[in-house]
């Protein structure tokens, strides 16, 4: 797919560019919401079966909650993507399209980590999801920038490159780790709350908030 | 999670706020419609069959509606809150989120309650949800209050946190009263649409749409 | 639930009153993509029974035309209805929660329709369903009209009361039809696509696509 | 359904129009967003089956993969289209809805190639549905254009015409196909990413993107 020839202004054209991103809203919230369809309720159980039954979807409960945040984060990226697209051409579009089809893999990925949330081939399905998504997000954000259709000043893109690199390294770093201890390896994504990279951006003086969420 | 250092006017950022109340709702609009779900036609059944199925179901129909009402409320307070947030910043927005996390659990709680309408498990579940919902929504209301970013006078705040605390009272009472009946503690939020502090409000000389939007 | 107090101007208030649109249209595109849930693919089938199983889902696929054509024709009336109305209040967006609610029933319906097609409960159901559909969308439309809420002449409105009526009329029809024929009612419904009612009032010269679209 | 009298003009019904707009793009997204629904996990496997099960599922990743590529295509067309679309009437908003059908049958025919992808049966069902994607959006482009509702150049819109034929000969040419080697009648669609009228229309001056937008 060759490089578009023009690219279309955004203030020109709110209408059009209003669009991508509405489409991309309902793709995202279409998304999250369909998280819940993946705890269902077993029907015929007895009382005290049904206590027995949330519990043992305890693991889906986690998978739910752990998800409902990332694509929530990832939604404030892309949110906050856009905000600073000022033009925009078909291979942007394109590869937002790739990258929301990775999103739409989520609530599946979270599906088979709730269902056998121990195991090495869940972990990894899970992690190979989510650290595809932030890598072609940071292609989206880097090609888009390169190509002059994004006005982000330099030092919030270079923090945006290293708190991507950050996350997608943490999940593919627990792909190793599901081999040798599945039931760990998801303690590890804790550490991405803690976030130093934030931290660090906030010492520096820049808009907290803004590069927070340009990071995930 | 620190306070972001500085939060956006929405009037200089339109389109990005648009964005947070577009997802909103895009949330709120599918978890509505999902509900519909819980509602399943079993296969291969005879006409008489047929017609026990759908009688058997009426919990099933119960908890429809009482969650459509129940959601479509939340929907109505949200949007009367975000039309009075003036500014916003990634605080706001991360509330937001963890709210529709609890929001989007809806379904599933009243599929809950639709398949074991009588038991405790099902009547304390779905109370916790929706009482987590209402807390998160006060909890919401009054920090973006206390930080600035909502144009609410002292006389309507004062009055949402009343008829929040009311709601989830109620939502909170009726976990005891499940363990004793839980038979009779779905009764107990027919309550809700008596909603004295409306009345009361509305005496005031308040604006009652306004108020009563903003309470549930 | 008594009147509000005020009613709040459309053209002062654009944002919040796009927000009730807008979560209207979200419910009207969920619900209607819905309907494709109710075309399953059964498992482990070999290749005859493949095309034996699809033969046999032609209800569901008539079902799934029928109620994709009735929600588009819905979502064309509220489209058209929203299009006149100027200001809004507390009663309205109950009134069109209400409606959402019917609305969102309709794929649950379509899935009984086409799973027990020849039975006096699925068409009685369906029937049922569509009337109050267009029964409350009548409601709304005289209400708000009673209440100055909307800027349409008083021919439109008397031509909306007898279509809508006309439309109710026939689902009502089939209801008695059904418990005698249930194998023939739904052709019944085929009369809905002659629609006297709109070729007389474009004959008395008012404009046909309004009209027809704020008639169903 | 006769031709409507007279078509509004957009810049005067820019609300109207907007929600037309916002109804599809809502359908699009929740189309693309349920293809996720089709890759069901199983419960109750031991560790070494789960393996097995997602790589007997590889058929329905493919088939993930190929819908969400079509029903972005189909969007971005639709997208392109509609930034064109100067005026619209009934008619124009009637086919749309008959084409947002078609749409939305997409993750039904995409299940059934995903289940039983070797087969016949499957494969002229998914060529089909979409075949009648492509010709009903020609129809709706076709017809537009004639009766002045939208400002496409006369070049462009013949290129539209070429590539639409194009693509939906592409899909018919997969059904004798089908019959004959239903293994390899999928591979046929790779052709449309090669699509060489858009290297066409590329050299000959055009602006590549909105022409191959417009295109399939």
């Amino acid at each position: 797919m060759a490089a578009e020839p023009a690219a279309k202004q955004r203030d020109q054209n709110e209408v059009e560019f209003g669009r991508i991103v509405a489409f991309s809203d309902g793709v995202f919230s279409i998304a999250i919401t369909l998280l819940v369809l993946n705890l269902a309720v077993e029907k015929g159980l007895t009382e005290g079966e049904i206590d027995n039954e949330l519990w043992n979807q305890r693991d889906l409960f986690f998978a739910y909650a752990i998800s409902f945040a990332v694509i929530g984060r990832f939604w404030l990226v892309h949110h906050r993507f856009f905000s600073e697209v000022k033009a925009f051409d078909g291979r942007l579009i394109s590869l937002n399209l790739v990258y929301l089809g990775a999103v739409v893999l989520i609530p599946f990925s979270s599906e088979l980590l709730g269902e056998y949330g121990g195991t090495t081939t869940a972990v990894v399905f899970y992690s190979v999801n989510l650290a595809v998504v932030v890598l072609l997000g940071l292609l989206m954000h880097v090609d888009a920038r390169r190509r002059g259709l994004t006005g982000i000043d330099p030092r919030s893109h270079r923090e945006t490159q290293i708190r991507s690199t950050y996350i997608a390294g943490i999940f593919l770093l627990s792909i190793p780790l599901a081999y040798v201890a599945p039931d760990i390896a998801p303690y590890l994504w804790l550490v991405l709350f803690v976030d130093p990279s934030s931290r660090l951006a906030r010492r520096s003086g820049a808009d907290g908030e803004g590069n927070r969420a340009a990071g995930l």
